[in-house]
């Protein structure tokens, strides 16, 4: 693969010191953090330092990061997947987790040490998620046609870009328009910084800006992530989604979903919505300007309907 | 009426200096800003310090700023006419400048001073505009029913607070939402903290959170303004109107908008949309951050066909 972005791999180990790059610095900086502990793990999950795949990379490095805790070491690993669990509550990080630790337990009552038991079975997992992204990278080039504009939100962590990379090498020519994707701003930041490394052509638009571009067609294809999926084909993603998907089914654009094992829960009904600090809206200037009777309503994520969903490409079960 | 807000009337004469509220400085600060000539005054609008109904109120006023004029007096109304029409494609400020030269016009013919024509012009204008729009306000506290949850989007010139305020004063509880209409934020800045003033509760949402807001029945009913409107009864209207629109309808949440006559505009296609600079979305802290590929979309308006409009208030003739 001709390209890689730095959104497609946000953390790694170094020295024994995870480094999460820091992607609210980004496109003004290239940072890494360094996280030493389950603390500073939690920390950078819950401040949004580092977002979706990334925090899966956080959260199974985290418990390579605890391997020398003193004491009884499988009840130390079991506190650090509840601390993480706890981090977010629309992610579903027990899941993970509980592997990572069930291993333990299971290796512990075979006789083999939990911190060889756990290096292995992050590792591996590590493995085999690169693996299975860097096909679906492939697949996601599949679906991009010569002459598309494509529509995507949010950010979906490299793996849009280095599918565009493909794309162009294989001589399509695809243009891209991305929202802002208040309030992070994920789309400004990162999806149009990566898709530029990518050398695509890509226009900014608001939010609120995406009936008016269907209208007009300047967009025929739409490709957005999801932090989570359901059984029934329903999926939770960034806030805004939703009526993406609407204004998509009433301007008949395909919309394709970037999808991953549902794990057990049945519909979107079934995802709790994180609602984020009313701060994040009304705070200005480090200051807060409205009196007491002003409120601010930011779900983080909203959940689009398996109807609304053209194709949905899944990673390859396993994780 | 008890409450009348600073975005009801933010421009008027003193000294013989016209003075317009700085609303990009709202809700930090109620700053005027002196405009005494048509080019000042093309600045204020050019640079968006003042929108929609306020900037009528330059445009209207600003006839009496240049009576001072040297030479011939009509030829230089048709100037400044002329130099008000073109500051902003998607506003029909010629209807409103032709009247106003016309009247010059037909006086001089009858031995008028067009000084005293203008002035007699321009005063009955703004008395008539005011009764009016006064009496819409009366309108709006109507449709507004016991226990609304009530959407908006941008700002409606202080029409919808002073409503709020009537219906607080009849007994009514109602609640609000309001966009934070990006870029520009007007929602953030102007209609939260008008709101607030008028002692409504008001709770500030991202522009992409509404289908989540109406998915979950927070809101029954959406107001919003117009900029322009066609005898087909399409309106334009600050960006992000049109997909307010389609998902109300989606929805079924009633949709009101706040209209104006049509002065021979057939429908919405015939109204020129004014695309914005794209350093408004490209520029960050002063700084451009992307390459040369990057670019950005921002149409000031979007149409709403009028098929989407549940009812329309309209201000009554005569402008």
């Amino acid at each position: 693969m001709s390209f890689e972005s730095p959104l497609f791999w946000p953390a790694y180990m170094k020295d024994g010191v995870l480094h999460v790059l820091d992607e609210t610095m980004v496109p003004g900086k290239l940072k890494y953090i360094p996280v030493k502990n389950v603390k500073e793990a939690v920390a950078v999950i819950r401040d949004m330092k580092t977002r979706a795949f990334g925090q899966f990379l956080v959260v199974l490095n985290t418990f390579l990061l605890e391997l020398n805790a003193k004491g009884d070491i499988l009840k130390h690993l079991q506190k650090v997947a509840q601390e993480l669990n706890n981090s977010r509550p629309t992610f579903p990080f027990a899941e993970v987790t509980g592997i990572v630790v069930g291993a333990a337990q299971k290796g512990a009552a075979n006789g083999v040490d939990p911190r060889v038991t756990v290096g292995k079975t992050v590792q591996g997992f590590l493995a085999g998620i690169r693996a299975r992204r860097m096909q679906r990278v492939q697949e996601i080039a599949e679906v991009m046609q010569d002459k598309d504009s494509i529509l995507t939100h949010c950010n979906v962590s490299g793996e849009l870009a280095m599918a565009a990379s493909i794309a162009f090498s294989q001589g399509k020519r695809i243009k891209f328009f991305a929202t802002e994707t208040r309030p992070y701003m994920q789309g400004a930041k990162l999806t149009v910084w990566e898709l530029q490394q990518a050398r695509a052509q890509v226009t900014l638009v608001p939010d609120n800006a995406v009936a008016s571009l269907m209208a007009d067609r300047l967009v025929n294809k739409v490709i957005i992530g999801s932090d989570r999926s359901a059984a029934n084909g329903d999926i939770a993603n960034k806030i805004g989604s939703y009526q993406i998907a609407v204004l998509a089914k009433e301007f008949e654009i395909p919309l394709i979903v970037l999808t991953q094992p549902s794990k057990g829960v049945a519909s979107g009904q079934d995802m709790p919505i994180e609602l984020r600090d009313a701060d994040e809206l009304l705070v200005f200037g480090g200051k807060k300007v409205f009196g007491p009777k002003v409120l601010g309503f930011y779900p983080g994520f909203d959940v689009v309907p398996h109807e609304l969903i053209t194709k949905a490409i899944a990673i390859n079960a396993g994780l």
